[in-house]
């Protein structure tokens, strides 16, 4: 047995209440190292005679990774509190009994030792992790205002160039704004979308306008509060939740308050609303020149135009959750998309996290983090980050080919298992974004692969996102060109992959229970040919997906009866074209 | 390579901040698996060429445990922000790259994958884990009042009995009080101690006083507010703190406020200030009968006489934040030690953190946790625990002979590996407590064992703590015997085991910062022959220690030149006789 691979933590995505009143464990061992796992626990002042009474329950192989198994279970504990500890059983017949002090033997004297176990001393409800219950059902759609559609050429900036009539530079203005965006509601209502994510709206020099120039305005080009107010009320008649992008770890240099910092350096009463190493911030001396390592002030990433705030600094505490909590409170926005959250300290977040919470109570928080965000998912900061861990994983598969079906499930059920369930249901899944080349131009071209990969993203736990135009096939590299134009003459829109798109949401829909809190049992016996397959099940219904990314059809001998994506009855075998897949019940 | 055993998690006890902008990483391996582990890190924005440019850093084993290595260094990144892999190599020459998304092999595209490392995006001060500057240098003492001196015969209880005349039962009175404790306040600062924790003082029925009848009143029989501000201010005019237990998780029955529920029932305006299943709430009716299971409502335990408290609450949150306050407000306390920290909400925590950390900024705040404490020990709610798990540790060696001397350390160094630095730093360490057998019992009377532990606990890092009359040789089984009166006739006293204590405590401060913050080499090479040697080294400071709890005398051949503990001078070869210790320099 590899004792030395066997872990668990309690507190952690290894133990954590699901309802307040439950508790899922589980324990990581070794792949293929560990036959039989078996929970003992009870309530830890229980006795009889001296004796602990703990309860024997079998754990289930739950995931398996490309270094490890998990197992797991779920328990309810009588009075909400309870120590346990697991016997492990290896495939040699070895026992060992693990807990909260190490390892013993599994005799009845250690089994009776109160001190070796793990504690979860109390489940409290006000401890467990809570997203708001309709982020999960929902399907989102992101728009980068400036090239989603121009509503209102007369909000236009002077130097605008007409819609679509070159791929865009850095600098470009198109003329997009949210009237645009308002008079398309209908439009992706009938995509079947109930979520739109917008880029920073906020008065700002850039059309990506993450350098703020004034949190409290929306940008002239795009609008007035008027017509935001008026796309978020549509917006709502529709069923649409409302996003916007809280760019706070950063201020742009054409902030009131950063100028007046460049008119008083060191008197400013602003100064210590950054983090300035020294004096003179000017640009072009003291080292501040763009994409410098000699910028004396710290700045998102090296650019002067974004210097970063003192987000422990008490007042712009409260500036920013003014800010956060007033576009809440006046125009009702359900959630905000956190720019750069891991560059800005926890203690923020977690105030940041009561004010809003406070304002509206279902808001949606989400963090932009690239990276593993466990220590932001612990119930008192964010509810979900931006997925891209799971994003590069089926893109490296499906579409780069990098790694191989099988480490892709390894790989996805790795992060599965990083994150209480709860954290995993409200994930925001996308394939692609404004930071990001296209799903279409990653796939060179192959719609097939783009297909496969949406397909498959919209068939697992977490609410899906969907950046504009992919529905129309619009395609592009790396920022600047993965901001183009969205496509509005249907003459020029890839109408299959409008109707592709349509059919994934409206199944997602059907479907969205079982997609969203559904087990996935996996079936990867024919991996090596290219082909992956499985189910999501709940409450005895189950969907099974059967993914062929080889370019030969495949024939899969089923049980089902029904294609549910091309509505048709199948019988004992489905035949599933080469890149394609098929979902049956 | 065993790679199911490396583990590294960022933003843990495994990726800290000691100073806010340093940063401590460790990673752990299978034990004597892994040769070399050399950390690759660099600015995540600073590229040369599309190339992102990695410095290289050898990591030193730090700490090896039952079943692990655990490697170790640390990095101050210019710019607080980091991205970070590690190159492990085996002893078989065998190289692997391993970040935030998996293991990789070892090569220079990779390498330069920045998708593929761990991140610490930020250091922040204010999410860096600070206690107060004093703990880690103090010397506690701690006090159960009702045992400790009858200062003032006028205030005990009618029942009184004469003082030390028995052995205690769970019910009996013997008067000790406040004005006993300032009155040994000068035995205190004689001993060298220079903190106290008081169990609680506020009136409650009990002798122990764990039910609280009115957390604004000093209980009558100990004094009164007077006293209390009197013994406070004789402390520090010592240069003593004065720490007090807060029990907060559960009041007493005969508190007003549950005696308003047994009156009014489901009417009383308290009602949602516990966690009531059912009513009535009565003794004696609905299940409510003392140590059964089917009391309606949430306990301690399973004592009627402890309703647990609901502190979700908003009313409970503030009347316990409000107490918590006061008596730092009013009375100038140091420090809160938490009763069954474990069962209370750590939402509650964060609040009672952040309230009494705005009153007075270095108040020390203690969790009576027994098991892993790592979610209480983030930075936002405790900034120690009781630290029980140590403590048994050194106990099942040198007491109970129960597990080996390498045992004890591989163990004590997997507890140093769970916390970041700073925390082991002011962990709470004792030998005993109220809650369990006296260290001198647990030894059966042999007092050599007793100061092998003793000194052990006084050679580690942590602010160790005395139990009121260990120091004069005390003893005692589990509760009620480990609450006899303290002995105050010098003829009863154990004058050799205060003389010991003394020089123990005066030698833990004249070499204070070596014992707190220096690092730890172990010599085990003669572990099996019950010798354990350790060097703590400081600045080029260095003291070793040497443990022979064998029956027999050891030589052990050294270099240093004084006996610290006995000051005198040493040549070549010092003597350590059977069941003692040396400390040399």
């Amino acid at each position: 047995m590899e004792r030395a691979a066997i872990y668990h933590q309690p507190a952690s995505h290894y133990a954590f209440s699901y309802d307040g009143s439950d508790l899922y464990i589980r324990i990581r061992a070794k792949k293929e190292d560990i036959k039989q796992v078996t929970l003992i626990y009870a309530d830890p002042y229980e006795y009889d005679n001296g004796k602990w009474m703990g309860e024997k329950l079998s754990m289930k192989k739950i995931a398996r990774t490309e270094e490890h198994d998990y197992f797991g279970c779920i328990i309810k504990p009588e009075r909400r509190r309870v120590q346990y500890g697991f016997i492990l059983e290896d495939f040699e017949g070895e026992t060992i009994f693990y807990g909260g002090r190490g390892f013993f033997a599994n005799t009845l004297v250690n089994l009776n030792t109160m001190d070796y176990y793990f504690k979860f001393p109390f489940i409290h409800k006000i401890d467990t992790f809570q997203a708001p219950d309709w982020v999960k059902n929902t399907i989102w759609y992101q728009i980068f205002p400036e090239r989603f559609a121009n509503g209102d050429p007369s909000l236009s900036p002077k130097d605008v160039l007409p819609w679509g009539s070159k791929d865009p530079s850095t600098t470009d203005f198109f003329g997009g704004d949210l009237v645009g965006i308002t008079e398309h509601l209908d439009y992706l209502e009938d995509l079947g979308i109930n979520g739109i994510y917008l880029t920073p709206i906020f008065e700002a020099p850039t059309n990506h306008k993450y350098d703020t120039l004034d949190y409290m305005k929306i940008d002239p080009h795009f609008g007035d509060k008027k017509i935001f107010r008026q796309l978020v009320d549509e917006a709502h008649k529709r069923g649409i939740k409302v996003m916007l992008d809280a760019v706070f770890n950063h201020i742009g240099d054409t902030s009131e308050i950063w100028q007046d910092i460049v008119k008083h350096e060191e008197k400013s009463k602003y100064k210590d609303w950054f983090h300035i190493h020294s004096f003179p911030v000017r640009y072009g001396e003291n080292g501040n020149v763009e994409n410098a390592t000699s910028i004396s002030y710290d700045t998102f990433a090296f650019t002067t135009h974004m210097p970063k705030l003192n987000t422990s600094h008490p007042e712009v505490q409260q500036y920013l959750l003014d800010i956060a909590t007033y576009w809440i409170r006046e125009f009702d926005i359900d959630g905000w998309r956190l720019d750069v959250a891991n560059e800005v300290d926890h203690a923020f977040w977690k105030k940041f996290r009561q004010a809003v919470r406070k304002e509206k109570a279902d808001v949606y928080i989400l963090g932009e983090i690239w990276h593993d965000s466990w220590i932001w998912l612990l119930g008192d900061e964010f509810d979900a980050v931006m997925n891209y861990p799971f994003t590069q994983t089926i893109i490296e598969n499906y579409i780069e080919n990098k790694i191989s079906p099988l480490k892709m499930v390894e790989t996805i059920n790795e992060q599965y298992m990083r994150y209480p369930k709860q954290v995993s249901e409200v994930m925001f899944n996308m394939l692609d974004s404004h930071d990001t080349a296209r799903i279409l131009t990653r796939a060179n071209g192959n719609k097939n692969k783009a297909k496969l990969a949406l397909a498959f993203m919209f068939a697992h736990t977490g609410s899906p996102c969907i950046y504009y135009g992919t529905e129309i096939g619009l395609d592009g590299a790396n920022d600047p060109l993965c901001r183009k134009c969205m496509v509005w003459e249907e003459s020029n829109q890839d109408l299959d992959m409008l109707a592709f798109t349509k059919q994934l949401i409206s199944t997602r829909k059907k479907y969205q229970d079982i997609l969203s809190l559904g087990d996935l049992t996996w079936d990867v016996s024919r991996a090596e040919e290219g082909l992956i397959s499985f189910t999501r099940a709940l409450n005895g219904e189950a969907l099974t997906f059967i993914f062929n990314q080889a370019s030969e059809e495949k024939k899969v001998p089923t049980t089902a009866t029904h294609d549910v994506f091309e509505n048709r009855d199948i019988s004992g075998e489905i035949s599933v074209p080469k890149e394609s897949f098929k979902i049956v019940r």
